[in-house]
């Protein structure tokens, strides 16, 4: 069976976003200090088309959670552009250019409706506007046997962790305080939803916890 | 110089006890999840009279963090007792017994002023009502040399964390969720107070994250 899978990068102070999100600045003020680990790698750099950068012990974790993905889930905050219906006049397709680097089939929650946009290089952003379970059902049909990516943000992923529908979560425990912004876990509930954490790899700018269901 | 060393075990969701903690129920509802993975270890259970349980990468975490330490800072409420002026009707000696498991000076804050308690095998309790700053001092003259133990709890922490007087904090991760209680780290503050990620051990139960600040 297709498992959703989940990773988000987290402060030590449980913040997955900084305060006062934008279109200027998506992540929120001080946000970009939950990935200064992932930037400075060369699999994210050459990705982003880059060069440079480092191979550490996060390179295998980057390299592991993007195998075997066939489709991925995000909110629309996420998705971005101005809250509210899709302006036709001037459309937002997105933050990734013409080729956005999913090269998969891409679901977005939203409640306004918008027609299907197939970007290069195979990317497509399918709009659903019925809810987390029909995202999910819609993303494991299209992976063709692949897992699903549940890519965020904070509120699609927490309504998924809460429907118990997540089947794996990594969280990139970045030793850094935000002090405010977007908690992933903001109560109150205290149900892991059968998840358990299964492996844990560490440098000095992260500790990647990966939590799984067991069998 | 003698060093400032805070070890406290939190959930994933980022709290340090759970709701409604009360005489009976120190750590709060549910705080005992948090401790788990110590409970079980031989070197835990030796030092409170029991026999049996685990050898991990945890012992030496365990016995790390009580080595070199000439004496203990703790909160009123870590000492425990009604809030309030002490009564010396029925007066509350710690959670304890008679020989307490620190055998070494221990200074409690406190608003209320109360005559020094003497212990068996070692352990005193004096108690500071001028600050936290005093405390350190009084607790650095009485280590000899050695380091001085921040024990806890949560408010005490804060405290001495806030005022950038901690040279060594040791976050014990559990991979739970409480959903409510105290959090250690409740904002608005981003400043690390010059500590950074040193070292990580992990065990499934348990992931030991060692903050230090740098020379």
């Amino acid at each position: 069976m297709s498992r959703l899978r989940f990773r988000i990068s987290m402060s030590l102070d449980g913040f997955v976003a900084g305060p006062h999100q934008s279109v200027k600045n998506p992540l929120g003020v001080g946000g970009t200090r939950l990935h200064d680990w992932a930037f400075a790698l060369a699999t994210f750099r050459a990705q982003h088309g880059m060069t440079g950068g480092e191979v550490n012990e996060s390179t295998a974790v980057v390299e592991e959670s993007q195998a075997n993905v066939g489709a991925t889930i995000m909110g629309r905050n996420m998705f971005g552009g101005q809250p509210g219906p899709w302006s036709s006049a001037n459309p937002w397709n997105g933050w990734w250019g013409e080729e956005p680097p999913y090269h998969h089939p891409v679901f977005v929650l939203t409640h306004h409706p918008r027609e299907p946009l197939a970007m290069q290089g195979g990317t497509t952003f399918t709009f659903v506007t019925d809810g987390i379970e029909s995202a999910l059902s819609q993303a494991r049909a299209a992976a063709g046997g692949k897992d699903v990516s549940l890519a965020g943000g904070a509120s699609a992923a927490q309504q998924y962790f809460a429907a118990g529908l997540v089947d794996e979560m990594e969280i990139n425990l970045a030793p850094v305080l935000l002090g405010e912004g977007e908690r992933l876990f903001d109560g109150p509930s205290d149900d892991m939803h059968g998840l358990e954490l299964v492996r844990t790899i560490a440098t000095p700018k992260v500790v990647h916890l990966k939590f799984a269901r067991q069998a």
